[in-house]
C-alpha cells in the first residue's frame, strides 16, 4: 500500500479506541454496587454484538446472591474477586432456547443442535457478546476481569445454577468498580498475530523471540526480581498442564458435539 | 435493587456505548482501500482483548490479494461482499504459536494443546479479539461483516492460507468503507438471554413468544409483505439442515479435540 495511501487514511484516534487500547483485567473491587440501569445497558450493548444468521446462542446468569458467588468462587480456584465483585456473570452457550422454541415447529424432521459447527457457533456467539459486554463496562468507568476458571468444574456450577440441556458455562466475568489502577500488560507484536495473504510460520517464531525478551522483562519488574521467565516458558508449563480434561465428556453429556 | 441504586448508578450513555448499540453488519462496500495504519490501529485494538493466561491463541490472515478473496468467496458460498471489500480477515485459532514456541522447553513432557479444553480457550481467545477489531473499525467509520461461510470448506480454506497443525480458521470477516447504511435487526429481548442467579426456563419460554411477534413485523417490513417467519420458525429451518457436519473430523485432523 502506498505512503499516499496510508496518510489519507484518516485519524487512527478515538476516544473508542484509546478505551480499546488501556484495557486491563480488574481483580480488586469497590463495594459500589452495579446499577440495573447500568447492567441493563451493558447486557444491551452485548446483544448487538455479531451474531451466527441471528441465533443469538447465548445466555448469561448475573450472579448476585452471596452464598452463589461463594460457591462459585470455590469451584472455580478460589478467586476472592468473585465473591468481592458486586454482580458476577456466568456466560453461556445456550443452544436450549433455540433447541425449545424451534421444537414445535420441526415435528418429526431431525435436528442437528448437537454438532460441533453448532458448539463452534454458540461458543463464538456468547464471546462476541461478552466483549461487547466488557467493553460497555469500561466505557462506564467500571471494570471486569473473565474468569475461565468456571470450567474447572463445569458440572457443579451448571447444576448450581440450573443449566439445562445444550447450556455450558464458557467462562464467568466479574464485574464492578475496580478499586484502583491495573497495569497494562504487554502483547505479542503485531506482526506475531497479523498474516498478510497466508500463513507465516517463520515471522512467528522471529516475532516470538522478540516477545520473549519483552515478556521476561516484563516479569522481572511485576515481580520485583522474583521471575523472569520469557512468554514461551509460560507456554509450555501451561501445555504441560493437564487442565480441564472433562471437558469433552461434559459437553457431550450436556448435548453438545455429539457428531 | 432498590429505585435510589438504579438512580445513583450514574450516567449510562456516552459515545462508545452508542457505536456499541448501533452496530448492524455492512454488506456493500466501497472501493476505498483500508490503510496499513488504519488495519495496525484495528488488530493493535484486538489484541487488547482479554486472552486466558496470556496464551494469546489467535492469528488473522489480512487477505487483500484478489485472486484470494475470489477463492475464498467461492468456498464461503459465493458472498460478493467477500471479493467485494478491499481486505477480507481470516481469523484463526492458533495453538500452533503455542506448541511450536513452548516445544523446547518442553523436553519430553507431554503437552496438552489436543484437548477439547484447549480448543475452547482459542475459540474464545478468537473470538474476543474479532469482536475488539469489529469495534475498532465502527469507530473508525468502517464497516464490519462476520462471515461463517469461511466453515463451509475448512480444509480447503485452511490449504489456501497455509494453515498449519493447530490452526483452524473460526470465521471471516469483511472489513471495509460501507456502501450505505443498514437498517439494525431488532434482538431478542433482554429478559430472554439476562437470568438473574440462575437460569429461567419459563422466561426464555414466555420472552421468545414475544420475539416472535417483534421479528415477524420485521420479516414482513424487511421483504416488503413476502414473508413473515417468526424468530423460531427461522431457527427451526436452521436446525434442520446438516450444516458443516465435516466440522469435528476436521479439527481432529488439524489436531484439536483429540481428548
Amino acid at each position: 500500500m502506498s505512503e499516499e495511501q496510508q496518510l489519507t487514511g484518516g485519524s487512527v484516534s478515538n476516544d473508542t479506541l484509546s478505551l480499546l487500547m488501556k484495557h486491563a483485567s480488574v481483580r480488586q473491587f469497590l463495594d459500589t454496587p452495579v446499577s440495573e440501569e447500568q447492567l441493563a445497558a451493558i447486557i444491551g450493548a452485548a446483544q448487538m454484538a455479531s451474531t451466527s444468521s441471528n441465533v443469538q446462542a447465548y445466555s448469561v446468569i448475573a450472579v448476585t446472591n452471596p452464598d452463589l458467588k461463594a460457591q462459585l468462587s470455590g469451584y472455580s480456584g478460589n478467586q476472592a474477586y468473585i465473591e468481592q465483585c458486586p454482580v458476577f456473570l456466568v456466560w453461556c452457550a445456550d443452544l436450549y432456547r433455540l433447541h425449545e422454541t424451534a421444537g414445535p415447529h420441526l415435528g418429526d424432521t431431525p435436528s442437528y443442535e448437537d454438532t460441533t459447527e453448532n458448539l463452534i457457533v454458540a461458543t463464538v456467539d456468547v464471546a462476541l457478546a461478552a466483549q461487547n459486554a466488557a467493553i460497555a463496562a469500561e466505557s462506564l468507568g467500571l471494570g471486569i476481569v473473565y474468569i475461565g476458571g468456571i470450567r474447572n468444574n463445569s458440572a457443579a456450577v451448571s447444576e448450581l445454577l440450573g443449566l439445562p440441556e445444550l447450556v455450558y458455562p464458557v467462562f464467568g466475568m466479574c464485574l464492578g468498580t475496580p478499586a484502583g489502577a491495573s497495569g497494562l500488560r504487554p502483547r505479542l507484536p503485531l506482526a506475531a498475530v497479523l498474516h498478510h495473504n497466508g500463513y507465516d510460520k517463520e515471522q512467528t517464531k522471529e516475532q516470538v523471540k522478540l516477545y520473549d525478551k519483552v515478556s521476561s522483562q516484563y516479569m522481572l519488574e511485576r515481580t520485583g526480581g522474583q521471575s523472569d521467565i520469557p512468554w514461551s516458558a509460560m507456554m509450555a508449563k501451561r501445555l504441560a498442564e493437564p487442565a480441564r480434561l472433562h471437558m469433552k465428556e461434559f459437553l457431550q453429556d450436556k448435548g453438545f458435539m455429539k457428531r
